[in-house]
């Protein structure tokens, strides 16, 4: 294993250009007015400037847009729940790199909206496929997603506003969950198919302060988490560089193997 | 060389985490109130949504945010000068990915802030370092990057609104070698350090119209391309994902070789 691995290191840097035949998946929701926020956030708006032929003749597109940072798929940077952590633009892009493990919670996550993603669940995958690897990327496939863009299905209610916020359903990572992956793993980041690490219930953000006191971002409203295997996929996700952000809009890719 | 490139691939597929190693340089200049814009569009603004601790005695931040899609470091999708192609989120996340061909033009810029990429520019550097591989990202150095975000020398007026257009100086690229790109190179996508890949004076952005056409997306204002080598670097470009946008905010990497 060793000798193949460093082949294989030899290897790569040679030649980045394998890169071009790589099996890509987009695990990002293309932002528009059906995007998904929270209840209490602005969600995504975009303005047309200018669509046709202008007077000299010919054809041009622009637009504006506005949106909170935390909707769609997107990025949540550790200051966003932990004071004197990283923006979003000081995540080191390499923190954002990494091998993908998934984690296929959906069986306990059916009939149980409220499902917390538990130690047990990390230790049954190392049980299947080996410890995760270091600095690795944990992907919590609950099966949320597959209720996208529908509010009611995907958050547990189509209401905006403050009063909404208490009828928010859908799974998490528990906050014990959370601690042992940044006692025992040295993972990167975490990322999963519903709107907020904490599940929707959550009142405290208990995983998000622990997971971002020890400065690993996660990804949210991730999409097609049912096209990766359990182990195996690269993911590359770079959110967009807002100075001082608490997080922002993620373009999240994986390379499949 | 085939043998050397098979087994390249081989290896490649074995074990992405050779990324993981891999030298980085972040090509985005970060979105702050200094982001530059293009004198008729509307700038970035971040406006604070929460920040501090709240009742329930935990630490928060998150903001909202609005801007142009067309102002700091950022893509242009086709459809933004030609009808009928890809939109921002419509791009092929693989033709965002590729070797980047840096061109080193600062010395026919210097003293000559209209100056516009020739085909001699290309072939100049096909001199040195052979044919321009197919799927390249061709990365114009123009040297105007040193002066972001100086709006009175990176755009060549500090000065806002229509009246400020005709007094836009910055390098470009020439139609004719953006026409012999198309015909003669088949590229993915093309980037420079000015706000726009035609340069300031051009009024018929005749250099975005025929890349468009052809569906080859353009990156504008990218940072950094002083870090890069003339070959061998590889570079992946992930926009935000708008829904029917003509371009939007672009986090661009480059692994180094």
């Amino acid at each position: 294993m060793p000798v193949l691995l460093s082949l294989s290191l030899i290897c790569f840097w040679s030649d980045f250009s394998a890169l071009d035949n790589a099996k890509l998946v987009d695990l990002t929701h293309a932002f528009s007015e059906k995007t998904l926020y929270w209840p209490t956030a602005k969600g995504f708006q975009l303005n047309e400037d200018f669509k046709g032929t202008t007077d000299n003749g010919f054809y041009y597109e622009a637009n504006s847009f506005s949106a909170a940072e935390h909707g769609g798929t997107h990025l949540d940077a550790p200051i966003h729940f932990a004071a004197d952590t990283w923006t979003c633009d000081q995540i080191p892009i390499q923190k954002l790199m990494g091998t993908a493990v998934v984690i296929d919670v959906r069986k306990q996550c059916k009939g149980n909206r409220d499902y917390q993603v538990q130690i047990g669940d990390f230790k049954n995958w190392e049980k299947q496929h080996g410890q995760m690897p270091k600095d690795a990327i944990v992907l919590l496939r609950t099966g949320n997603g597959k209720h996208w863009p529908d509010a009611e299905k995907y958050l547990g209610t189509a209401e905006r506003g403050p009063q909404a916020v208490p009828k928010l359903h859908f799974p998490g990572l528990h906050p014990e969950a959370a601690a042992w992956l940044v006692a025992e793993r040295h993972i990167d980041a975490i990322g999963l198919d519903t709107p907020s690490i904490d599940y929707g219930q959550s009142q405290l953000f208990e995983t998000h302060q622990i997971l971002f006191a020890a400065n690993i971002p996660a990804f949210e409203n991730v999409a097609n988490l049912d096209q990766l295997p359990p182990k195996g996929a690269y993911i590359i996700a770079l959110p967009m560089k807002i100075q001082a952000g608490s997080g922002g809009p993620l373009r999240i890719i994986a390379l499949l193997p």
